[in-house]
This record gives C-alpha cells, sequence and structure tokens, in this order.
C-alpha cells in the first residue's frame, strides 16, 4: 500500500506510479555534488546499474546525466556516429523513426527499415540490408513506447554480430530496462540508452545509458571531436569513473535528489533475482492482455511474440472514440494514454504497467484498471459481438 | 527554520540549501506530463519565470529543459551560432572560458577577451574587439562561479547595441538569476541561460532560459537546421509555447517533480517584488565581505564593484591550506567550496550565499558560517597580522 496522498492511478507507459521510498528520496536535503556522501551514494549508483544491466566486464561504462530520454539519442548521435557514416535504424513505431531523425542531425546516413505498424522487421531483411553496405550502427527500440511492439535482441544481435562484425548494436531501452530481460554482455549489445521514470520506476530527469568497451573504442576513435559538449560521451566518461571509484569530479552538476531516488529505486529492483521481476512483468502482462482479448479488442502488436511485458496498445472499436473512453476512465480514477502513432493516433489506446503497479499487488491497479476499462466500454455503449 | 534532518549547511555557490516545501514539491505523487493537472503547473511555471526575468515582451520565450545548467551554453552554440561565425567570449574565470569551449565545439570562431583573475574585460577593450569584425554573438559570464567576479550588464549591452546593433548579447546567469537584478527588457537582453539549483532554490536538474524576439529571430533564419536533437530550441519552442497555453504537447519528456518544485520556488519568490531580495543579498553579501576583510582575508574579486552579492570567493592566508580549513569547517556543520580555477584553485575558498540561506535569518546559517570561517582559521593557526 502507498502512503501518497489520494490520487489517480497512472497506468500510462511512463512516467509510472512510483513507491513511496523513492519518492521521498527525491526530497533528500541538500548536498553537495562534490561531497563524500553524495560522491558515495552516485558511485553505488552506477555499480548497480551494471547488475540491472547483467554486465560484468569492467570495460562498459554506464552513464546518468540530467536530460530526458531523448537525450540518449543525442549521446548515440554525437558520440558513436561520425558524418558521412551509416546507420541502419529498425523502426517499429514513432521512437524508432525519431531515433533517426537524431541520428541525421548529426550528419548520419540513415536508413530506415520500419516495419507496417504493429509488426517490426525481420532477420532476413535485416541480414540482406547489412550486406548492402557497411553499418557503423544498427539501432533498434526495444519496445516502443507508440506501439508496444517488443523487439527481439538476442538473435537479432547474432544476426549482425556474423554478418557485420565491426557494427555497433544500439538499444533503445527506454521502454523495456527493468521491465525486459536485457543481458547486455551474454547478448553482445554496445549500447542500451534509457530513461528513469518507467520500468527503473524513478521519477523523470535522467538519462541512464550503458555502453561495451567497443563502443567507448569507437568513441577514443573518432576523427572528428564529439558534436556536442553537454552530451559529449568524452567529457562525461571520466567522472562517470571517478564517481564510481568514489573520487569527487566535476563536468556538470549533476542533481543529487534524483540520483538519490533512483539509488532508492534500483536497491528496490536487486533486493529479488531480475529473472523474479521479470516474469512479474510478463504474468501480469499476460493477464491483461488476455482481458483485452475478453473484451474482444485487438491489440497494436498484432503478433503475441512481438508484445512488450511493460505496457499494452490497443485499438479501440470502431464505435468508441478515445476521447470519450479516456476522460471516463479517469472517473474510475484511472489515466491511460491516447495512441501518438500518427497512422493510427485515434483509433487506440495505451495501458502502462510497470513498476510497483505490477510488482505491488496489494495497490490494486491492474484489477482496477481492467474493471474501469471494461466499463468504460460499456458506457460508451460497447457490447463485445 | 526548517523540518529538514539534520545535516551540514550546505553554503557552497550551488547547490543551496533549500525550502522544506520546495522539497516537499519534489516528492509530488506522479502526475502524466500531458495531463490537465501538471499542464497547468508548467504554464504557470513559464509564465513566472517571466516576471523573474522582468519581461513582458510577448517575443520573449521562456523555457524549462531537463539537464545541467550546461546545456544551456549548448543550447546558444547549437541554436544561435552556425559555422565559421563569429563569437566574442568575455571570461572572468573558468566558466567563462568552458562556454567559449562549448562554443567551439558547434563550429564558432571563438575570441576570449579574457580578464586577469579577479578582474573583468573593461569597455573599451570590448568596443575595440566589437569594431575589430562582425559579431553574431557576445556572451558574458554575469557571476562567474569560479572567481565571484560581477560583470556589469546594462553597460554593456548599450555598449554592444551602440557599436554592433545586429550582434546577440548572451548572458550565463548560471549563478546569478534570482540573487542579482537581472532586467531582461530593459536591458536589451538575447538570452540568459541558467539552473534551478542556485538563487532560484530549487534542487539541480533544470536547465532555465530566456531568449528574446531577436534571438528566436535568428534561430528563425538559420541556414543550417539547430546542431543538436535534445537541445534544438526548434523542437521545444512550441512545447513551451503550448504548456504556457495550458495545451498538452510533446518532445521529449519534462520532469513534473523537478517542474512542481519550481514551482513552488518561483511562488515563493514572487511573493515579494524583486527589488526586495535583491536589496537582501546585497545587505547579506555586504556583511560577509566585511567579515572576510575583518580576518584580513583578500578577495578573489578584487574591486568591490566587481564582487558578486550571491557569493564569496576569498583568498586564504600563505599558512593556511583549504585542505585543512575545509575539513574544520565541516566539523563545525558548514560546507564550503575549494577553488577550481586552474591559476589559483588551491589558493581560496569559496562561501555560497544565496537564497533561504539570506532571506530566511531564523537558520542562522550566515552567523554561524562566519563563526566557523573565524574559528577555522585560528584552528589553523592564523592570526590576523
Amino acid at each position: 500500500m502507498s502512503s501518497q496522498p489520494s490520487h489517480p492511478t497512472l497506468l500510462i507507459p511512463g512516467p509510472i506510479e512510483f513507491d513511496d521510498a523513492v519518492l521521498q528520496s527525491m526530497s533528500h536535503y541538500s548536498e553537495s555534488h562534490v561531497g563524500p556522501t553524495f560522491v558515495a551514494t552516485f558511485g553505488e549508483t552506477l555499480s548497480m546499474l551494471r547488475k540491472l544491466f547483467q554486465t560484468t566486464s569492467p570495460s562498459s561504462q554506464p552513464f546518468v546525466i540530467s536530460g530526458s530520454g531523448t537525450l540518449g539519442w543525442d549521446l548515440v548521435g554525437a558520440n558513436l556516429v561520425e558524418p558521412g557514416e551509416n546507420v541502419l535504424v529498425l523502426s517499429t513505431g514513432y521512437f524508432g523513426d525519431n531515433f533517426g531523425e537524431c541520428l541525421k542531425v548529426y550528419g548520419a546516413n540513415v536508413d530506415i527499415l520500419k516495419a507496417p505498424v504493429g509488426s517490426r522487421p525481420q532477420l532476413p531483411e535485416i541480414e540482406q540490408a547489412l550486406k548492402s553496405k557497411k553499418y557503423k550502427l544498427v539501432t533498434v527500440t526495444h519496445v516502443d513506447t507508440s506501439t508496444g511492439v517488443l523487439s527481439e535482441l538476442k538473435n537479432l544481435s547474432e544476426t549482425v554480430k556474423s554478418v557485420s562484425p565491426d557494427t555497433l548494436l544500439i538499444v533503445d531501452g527506454v521502454c523495456s530496462v527493468a521491465s525486459e530481460d536485457i543481458e547486455f554482455d551474454a547478448w553482445n549489445l554496445d549500447g542500451v540508452v534509457t530513461a528513469s521514470q518507467k520500468a527503473i520506476g524513478c521519477p523523470a530527469g535522467l538519462s541512464i545509458s550503458m555502453f561495451s568497451g567497443k563502443a567507448i573504442e569507437a568513441l577514443e576513435a573518432r576523427k572528428s571531436p564529439p558534436a556536442s559538449y553537454f552530451a559529449s560521451m568524452k567529457n562525461w566518461k571520466p567522472i562517470m569513473q571517478n564517481y564510481e571509484a568514489k573520487k569527487p569530479s566535476y563536468f556538470a552538476t549533476p542533481s543529487p535528489q534524483l540520483v538519490h531516488a533512483l539509488h532508492t529505486a534500483l536497491s528496490q529492483i536487486l533486493t529479488k533475482p531480475l529473472s523474479e521481476r521479470f516474469a512479474k512483468h510478463k504474468e501480469v502482462s499476460d493477464k491483461i492482455k488476455k482481458a483485452v482479448t475478453d473484451l474482444g479488442l485487438k491489440q497494436v502488436a498484432s503478433n503475441p511474440e512481438d508484445q512488450a511485458h511493460g505496457m499494452t496498445a490497443m485499438y479501440l472499436p470502431e464505435t468508441v472514440k478515445a476521447t470519450d473512453l479516456l476522460p471516463k476512465l479517469a472517473n474510475s480514477g484511472v489515466i491511460f494514454a491516447g495512441g501518438i502513432h500518427k497512422e493510427i493516433a485515434t483509433k487506440y489506446v495505451r495501458f502502462g504497467h510497470m513498476g510497483v503497479s505490477v510488482t505491488d499487488p496489494e495497490r490494486g491497479h491492474i484489477d482496477k484498471a481492467i474493471a474501469a476499462l471494461t466499463n468504460g466500454l460499456s458506457d460508451c455503449g460497447y457490447q463485445k459481438s
């Protein structure tokens, strides 16, 4: 149970509902960003991220920088691509497309492999693209928040590494880290960029990322300097290494309060095996998806294997408008999100199920949401045919 | 008085001590970043910034973006300069120099007018530089946190606008906004970039800025697109305008908790006339500077007119090491900062006096700090000669 003031239950695909202790950490008294107590907190936070990403390689490098999740795209664009280099973007929705737009700003030649809405690019076409030219990077959106499509990383990585071993594989994990299994070392990933406010369960305001030794080598081997100052991994890398070694260091002032909250959130996540956490997210997701199907609704992600476990994007019945349904859900104390994929925006809604809403069943969020959805559709005049 | 847990009093030049209500706002329950309650909070926050910056011009544009204060430099570099354009950087320390480094990343031809440590570039040399070539921008650090040198803006602006009317005047106000008078309209400023964690009194994690209509025109007139995605003012401008018009809008997820805290901090600041706030900072600064002088110490900022009112950088006696003094202050419950200006780093310390430590005398921070400094110097064997 939560001791927070009564408020609508936020079940959008991020920001999510937060744990009480995490929110309390947000109001931590002021500390120096280079003082020993905060340096220790930040250092432990970086070390805990290695566990969350399942990496023990000493050459893996975590980064925690004040910013939105979007800043992670700029980290990739400004540091790992040089003007004129080729990037293959695997797109499963709005966020894949825009990752590509970001990389173009930094001079990348971007090829987008764009799947039809609700599906994902398939390995044979990816393999064909990789054989057609030399790509510096392949980017993939693990879960595209606009569609709820889950991409498969393990086989993708094997394909990339066998066809084009020098190509870096970069994952947008904003809507997947801490709700989907990500084995950074075992799957040979070169970068995962994410944000604090989704399944990690810490308020928005932190860009969180992990890069492989190979990605750091690509950074060091650049012919041109990084194309950003604030988003320069060259500027931040020694700072992160110093903090993790518990040494004070300065490039730009971090947010002690947000880092405290992240420390609390990661400490909670790591009290149990990650496999349990991912299994719980899958179990609750299966329950939600069954309820959605039982209501006669179709998911945007058409193939069950391509469906994320931390969110569900569902098409509405033709007779029901999102602008009618969402206020009815809100009246029942449940906030869902509308659609943001341009091709289908008005035709679907999104239900986020990550973090405490999944792991703390006493909150009753999921049952409340399913009941609100059932009643809301009925109030909109919908009956399963 | 504060109801926060007992902790050392943080009197570095940012982050500062925070008000209880501001810290409580940091633990606000989770809200949708596009929901009506948060949209209203963000919109009001942007409107309050207009008052803090003393601008009523409808063409002035405030921005609040997740990031460190340093991100403000990238906003300037990626949006207001195009490769090959000239920038004149007025430097009064570490932060002026590094603003210049940031602008070079974006292709600017940077000329640095660098004053000797403790002073500032003078108007005749600035005028001469402005006449020597066409500058797209002049940048000035209002208070350089590394030296405590205060730059003069009103006469500087008159000089720039009379000698080179097309040149944009951009102010780094990280260590001055809300402790020094800044009259955005009256002084014809084109941009002020700042951060949340200093005199504004909100925890770190927000880049806060105001740009003039003329700066926005320069943005719109660019031949090349902005050189950043996350720091693109073209991407953020419609979002800020929508929030201020209380309309939901999305580019990248803001931090609702930090924006709530900023809303609380600005609401508190604006309950009284700004002139009172600046006078109070001056009064307390004068008292501190007198105490420092009475102790026989010299300030880094040598000319009284060039001394900031929100911090004091003071040289230590030759016999006293910062590494000896700072721990003694900490034992008395007071945290000062060491030096960061490379030429003098080990020879001085910095005392920040902004926000509640100045405006809430019941906290007793200033008297406690002066007593700790006096005793600390004595414990280090120093006696005024």
